[in-house]
């Protein structure tokens, strides 16, 4: 029987080409990660469905992909029962995929809280999954990037994360900009606009002003329930000019009747002046709409968007005073970022800042014409890794041109010739398929010339 | 609700020093494989059960894993029809979780043959996941190492295999032994002994000889119905001693009748003279008990065992002849081998052989002793990380004890005291927390410093 092959919906393939580029990004990440001392971990795919239900709203428990248990998985299931298709599911199910990297990070902190040393810092480069529907750019696998620090609340763990989202982006050669906000200021706006209960409503809706525009947002404020008076306070502060610094000064102003706006402000005051006297390159903006995934954040948000390309944020994070409360472990603060892989993907990919030298192609393909000629080729091929060069014999001798096109294809920008001729001057001819000039050179010196090449190549 | 928190039983967790371990094997391993030519590709971790259905025998179809269809899985189905269990999983699960590479490579090759060039070269190192009962040393997610060829049948892929081995278990400094065997010899072995029907029953006898001895093997060989004289033309060739080449000479005197087993006999041939012509320092033996996944094999078997410890083997693969032929695309020979990565750290850890040296770690932690001194730390770390360096600044102002025990306790060699004095000197006090020297370093040497010792370091 014969298969005609595909992969799930929503799921991809990584080619040779993309892994490169893809792997370009995250050891960017990485070496940034590690450049402040935050250390990777890894956890399973499959957790507990118990672990993940209930962490990421109602909407979330739906997009779980659910684990069939092994076994007989239906043996213990009363189908008389009219049990609803969910409650069957969590029957026969007891393990899910993983559905960010956040809550498997304090599931794991809770589980190991004994062997670790807090202030804990990871970071975590792994696969999650989600049931959503998948469309352009959005896929149900794909990679999270995650920095965490947990167990300390000093700022100046926000100020290392947007230390590391300016060299990420530095390295990358992106332009950005990073909006910072605070939970602090949007819960005391709702304070002294007398709807402390309405926060939520309120934050959603000043949410949308980039995309619907201050009177659309005026007008969601008051469906809510909000009246003319609550708006009017609120309105300032959407449309609020001017530095950092004044909108700081303005904002202090108007929250000081309220506690925990006033602590907001302050800590939002902490952190700039940390960011300003660390001479941060991006410009850095306070932006009091910014709410992101609202529900856990408890002090500062982040939001970082490419300059030169329009996407979506391409990393965010924030502060959350009580994320391994719910295993067990309450009252450990912490705060962290998520760099989007995808969407940098196509950032690098729609401004064309890749870098060209594909460093995993070999640097030169050996002509197969015999065995004689083969059992030569072995034998230089083999000095030539040992060098540490990258190097291919092409396996079968068959037409030079076939073999031409092999190395033109996997973009090897050497073709080494090795003869009767070749094998006597115990030496290659080598070919650059590039421009096509083409010499004779000695054995003892081709690892020089080639190691030459690629220091030339990994300048540019 | 507290949960108490855990993780599915046969998984893992991965703390930060168990990563450093682990990408120091898969680093040393994808370095090798790339200094062969080959290119890392990514699949994804669901497929659709029809790719992987079937592919590994009915027991393998129990370990998958099935992943329930998302939104309403249950409305389909009738429970009145008295379906078995393993229909109804068909009937609520179209997808599952990857069960190996092989199966995936075979799919991706097929379904993206047009924009492949041939012979196609890959790795992939991801996890695969196995419904198995978990036991010491076997995990339900465990990480599969694979580097195949696929349109190629010389045998120089064959020996570059056996040189990747080579060089990847000299880099890990374990050392090994490489045993061969070919499943054409196995093949001519049952035809000349009157049984070619039972080439299976035979091989998975003669495959236990280590374990059970040479009676046993015969006992086992005759309740599958071969009589005395088919056992006495295989017991002498279990029991063939001598160099390869003396093997080589009297099974290729046995086989001569077999026209399949003379063609391994030369297979085998012309692949020990290119491992002899390599000069391959590891033991390289012919092992005609050797059988391994038999079932798909048909040219070369490959299996590596650790010489210093005890434990299955750490390495393995062969060549088949047509892997993508399930998937519509015949007569595509290929040739791969898997190291298991999981073994190759216990061997690794029980041998004492990781270096110690834990890249990952930051190299010195500033102390944090109120807000004047931090905004001087956050300035001298913003050098060292420009210059490449990993560092970190405690964050809170507390005990300069719990200061030191942190860098401790994450083995960061150098503690930096930042206070007043210093600030004035312009310099920091750089405490060795292995010795205890201490001395004050201007801050314009601290750079030249810290990499000196670093690269002292990684010479040891």
């Amino acid at each position: 029987m014969i298969q005609k092959p595909s992969i799930p919906k929503g799921t991809r393939d990584f080619g040779p080409a993309e892994m490169v580029r893809r792997d370009y990004i995250f050891d960017i990440i990485k070496n940034v990660f590690r450049r402040f001392g935050y250390r990777q971990i890894e956890t399973p795919s499959l957790e507990n469905l118990s672990t993940l239900l209930g962490k990421y709203g109602e909407e979330g428990d739906k997009l779980l992909f659910k684990v069939l248990n092994s076994g007989d998985a239906f043996s213990n299931v009363d189908f008389s029962g009219n049990y609803s298709s969910n409650a069957l599911a969590l029957k026969v199910c007891e393990k899910g995929l993983r559905y960010d990297l956040t809550v498997p990070f304090a599931r794991f902190v809770v589980q190991h809280q004994n062997e670790l040393s807090f202030p804990f810092k990871r970071y975590q480069i792994q696969p999650v999954w989600r049931a959503d529907r998948p469309q352009k750019g959005r896929y149900r696998e794909f990679y999270q990037c995650d920095v965490d620090v947990i167990g300390s609340r000093s700022l100046l763990n926000e100020l290392e994360l947007v230390q590391m989202v300016e060299m990420v982006f530095s390295m990358l050669k992106i332009n950005v900009c990073i909006k910072i906000n605070n939970r602090k200021i949007l819960s005391g706006l709702a304070e002294i606009c007398g709807n402390p209960e309405k926060l939520v409503d309120i934050t959603v809706a000043i949410d949308k002003i980039d995309k619907i525009g201050l009177e659309s947002v005026k007008e969601e404020l008051a469906e809510k329930g909000l009246d003319g008076k609550a708006i009017s306070i609120i309105e300032p502060v959407l449309t609020l000019q001017g530095s950092n610094r004044d909108k700081i000064a303005k904002i202090r102003e108007l929250l000081a009747p309220s506690e925990i706006g006033t602590k907001g402000v302050e800590e939002v005051e902490v952190l700039f002046n940390l960011i300003e006297n660390a001479d941060i390159k991006p410009r850095v903006e306070l932006d009091l709409s910014l709410a992101r995934g609202l529900n856990y954040y408890t002090g500062a948000i982040f939001e970082v968007k490419a300059l030169d390309f329009e996407i979506g944020s391409i990393c965010g994070g924030g502060r959350y005073d009580d994320l391994t409360g719910i295993f067990g472990l309450p009252n450990m603060s912490g705060v962290g970022i998520s760099f989007g892989a995808d969407r940098i993907y196509d950032v690098l990919n729609g401004l064309n800042l890749f870098p060209d030298n594909v460093a995993d192609s070999a640097v030169v393909l050996f002509s197969n014409m015999g065995d004689k000629e083969l059992q030569y080729a072995i034998s230089v091929a083999k000095d030539l890794r040992e060098a540490g060069l990258n190097c291919e014999i092409y396996p079968d001798n068959t037409k030079l041109k076939k073999q031409f096109e092999y190395a033109d294809r996997k973009s090897i920008p050497f073709f080494a010739i090795v003869g009767e001729n070749e094998i006597s001057d115990n030496s290659v001819t080598l070919k650059h398929l590039g421009t096509g000039d083409q010499k004779l050179i000695n054995r003892k010196d081709l690892v020089s010339h080639l190691q030459e090449f690629i220091d030339g190549q990994s300048k540019l």
